[in-house]
C-alpha cells in the first residue's frame, strides 16, 4: 500500500516479479478491495499470487513509533509478521523507511550478538578500463541512513553483515571489504574510522582492504563499502543529485537549437545505451541486515520495472537464507573472541 | 613548485591571469633558475612578474609536521611568510594541501575568536528549472577536509566564514546558509548536526535556512552549506567520480560502433556545450577560511587555465579582504554573547 503510488505499481510489478522468476509466490498485503480493483484493472490472474487483507495503512510522513504502536494491523506490520510467522520468506515494501525499520526490528528482533540493523544498497561501479562492466559491477555499501552516530564496532558489524550478503548473493567467496574515509592515508579518518580499521584488520574472517574515497566507490575496487549512516546517506544522495544535474544537461544540450535537436536524433542510439546502463530501475531495492528475517525497502517513486527488480533482490536473499548466514558468522566471531 | 606539473602549470598560469586581471601582480616563488628557465620557455615577460628565490621544496607526499620542521625555506613557507609581512596580499599553491595548511596556520595564525581554519569550495550548482543558470550559480561547501571530528560549536564557526566569505566575493547580503544532514525533518541528524541547528537559528546575523541533503547540493537551494571535513570531503569525491563515471560512460557510448561514431560527429556541438559548463577549469581554488590572511590551494593537477582560476579567486578575496570581515564578524558575535 506504501511508497508513491501503491498498488498501482505494486501490483503490475508482482506480475512482472512472476514472469521474472518462476519459483516464487507473491501475497500481496492490504485493504483487499483497492487490491482486487487493481487487479481487475491489470486484467491479469496467476496461481502463485494471493491476497492477504490488511485494514491499516502506514502515511509516508507518520512517525515511526507511532505507527509500530498504533497500526497493528497495517499492511506494513501484517507483511513482517507474515515473514516472522514463516508463511512468506520475505518482505518488500515501498513504504514509510522509518516505520518499516522500527517494525521489523520490533517483530523479527536482531540477530544475537549484533547490536543494530543497518541499510544496504547495491551501487553500480565499474572497472574504468573496460565501461561495459558496469552492467555487472555492483559495490555494497552500508550503512545507508539506519545508524547515524555509530561506533568502531558498528562499522565492524556492517563489514561482517556485507561480507556474508556479498558472498551469498553474488557468489564471490572473499568479498574486497573497505572503509570509507577522507583519504587513504593511514592517518587520515575521524575517530570511530581509524579505530574500525584496527578492528576489521585484526578479523581474519573478512578480507579487509583498506581505506577508500568518495570516488573509489565507482571504480569497482571493493565489493563492500562500510561507512556510518550519515555519511552513506549523503553519498548516495550526493550520486543522485550529480547524475540528475548532469542528466538535465544532457537533455538541455541536445535540445536547446534547431541544430542540436537534428544531432539529438543520430545520437539517440548512443544516448540510448547510456540510459539504459545508468537505469535506476536496474539498481532498486536496499536491504535491512542483521534481523532475523529478510525485509527489502524498495524506491518509494520505483517504477512497475523498479518494484520488481527489489522483489527479486528479496528473492535472492530469501533463497540464500542471508540471515541464517549472517547469524552463523556472528556466531562464529563470538565464540573466537570467547575462546 | 607544487602540484603534478610544477612551474610548467605555474609559469603559464601567471600570465593568464595578468592578462585576465589587470590589477595583479604576481611573485613567483620557487627555484631561480628553474623557474627563468620556465619563463624562458614560455617566451614572454612582464612588469607584474617577479621571482622570489625560495631554496626548497615541499615533496606532495611529505608529512606536514616534518615539512613545518624542516624546510623554513620551502617556496610553500615563503610565500606565506610574504602574506604575512604584507609584501603579497594573497598565496596560491597547488601544493600538499596538509603542508600547505599547517604552515599557513602557523605562520599567519587564527584569527581570535576562532578554534580552527576550514576548506571552502564553490560547487557548480543549478535551478533545474533553468539549465543555463549552472554557468551562475555557485554553493560554498564547508568544512571539505580539515577538520574531520567537529563539535556543533565548529560547524557554527564554518557557517559565519561562510556567510562572511559568499557575502564579500559573490555580492549577496544575506547568504543562505544550510546544513548538510542526511534528511530534511527535525529529527533527522547526527549528535553535532542536530545540536548545530539550534546554534545556527539562534544566531540572528546568518540567514539560516535549516537542512539541505546530499542532492540539494545540486539544486541551488543554498548559497553556503555547512558539514564536518570527513562528510565534506566524501561529497566532493563522490561529485568527481559520479561525474568520472558518466563522462566515461559518455563517450564509450560514442565511440563503440562506426554508427556511433558517426552521430559523435553530429553531437558534437551539442556535447562542446555540456563539456563546458561541466568544464572543472571553472571552479579551481579551495579557500582556507579562518586565518589572518588569503591562501587559496589549487587542485594538484589543475591545468594553465584552471590554475590562473584560483589565482582570480585569491585577488577577489584578497581585494575584498575576508579575513578582516571574518575579524570583524566574530569579533560582533564575541561581543553580543558577552554583552
Amino acid at each position: 500500500m506504501g511508497g508513491d503510488f501503491g498498488c498501482e505499481v505494486v501490483v503490475p510489478a508482482a506480475f512482472e516479479a512472476l514472469s521474472r522468476c518462476d519459483d516464487i509466490q507473491v501475497v500481496l498485503v492490504g485493504d483487499r478491495s483497492t487490491i482486487e480493483a487493481e487487479l481487475a484493472r491489470a486484467g491479469q490472474t496467476s496461481e502463485r499470487l494471493s491476497i492477504h487483507h490488511a485494514s491499516e495503512v502506514v502515511e509516508m510522513d507518520e512517525s515511526p513509533a507511532l505507527a509500530l504502536r498504533g497500526k497493528k494491523d497495517s499492511s506494513m506490520r501484517v507483511s513482517i509478521n507474515l515473514v516472522k510467522e514463516g508463511q512468506a520468506q520475505a518482505c518488500v515494501s515501498a513504504g514509510n523507511t522509518g516505520a518499516l525499520m522500527a517494525t521489523a526490528r520490533f517483530v523479527l528482533k536482531m540477530i544475537p550478538g549484533l547490536d543494530r540493523p543497518a541499510i544496504v544498497y547495491a551501487l553500480p561501479t565499474m572497472n574504468f578500463s573496460d565501461p561495459q562492466s558496469i552492467l555487472n559491477e555492483r559495490v555494497y555499501m552500508l550503512d545507508l541512513g539506519a545508524n547515524v552516530d555509530c561506533t568502531a564496532e558498528h562499522l565492524h558489524e556492517f563489514a561482517v553483515m556485507g561480507s556474508v550478503l556479498v558472498s551469498a548473493v553474488r557468489g564471490i567467496k572473499q568479498p574486497r571489504v573497505a572503509l570509507l574515509n577522507n583519504g587513504s592515508e593511514e592517518i587520515k579518518g575521524n575517530e570511530q574510522v581509524k579505530a574500525a580499521a584496527q578492528i576489521l584488520a585484526n578479523n581474519s574472517m573478512l578480507n579487509y582492504t583498506g581505506y577508500v574515497e568518495g570516488d573509489d566507490i565507482y571504480k569497482a575496487q571493493a565489493d563492500v563499502i562500510v561507512c556510518d549512516g550519515f555519511v552513506g546517506n549523503v553519498a548516495l544522495k550526493v550520486t543522485e543529485g550529480v547524475a540528475k544535474l548532469i542528466k538535465i544537461l544532457i537533455e538541455d544540450s541536445f535540445t536547446s537549437s534547431v541544430f542540436r535537436k537534428l544531432c539529438a536524433v543520430t545520437a539517440m542510439p548512443a544516448l540510448q545505451g547510456l540510459k539504459h546502463q545508468l537505469d535506476m530501475d536496474r539498481y532498486n531495492g536496499a536491504s535491512f541486515l542483521g534481523l532475523k528475517g529478510t525485509v527489502v525497502k524498495s524506491h518509494g517513486s520505483a517504477s512497475v520495472s523498479a518494484f520488481a527488480t527489489a522483489i527479486e533482490e528479496a528473492r535472492l536473499e530469501a533463497i540464500e537464507n542471508v540471515p541464517n548466514r549472517i547469524q552463523q558468522q556472528v556466531q562464529a566471531l563470538l565464540e573466537k573472541k570467547e575462546g
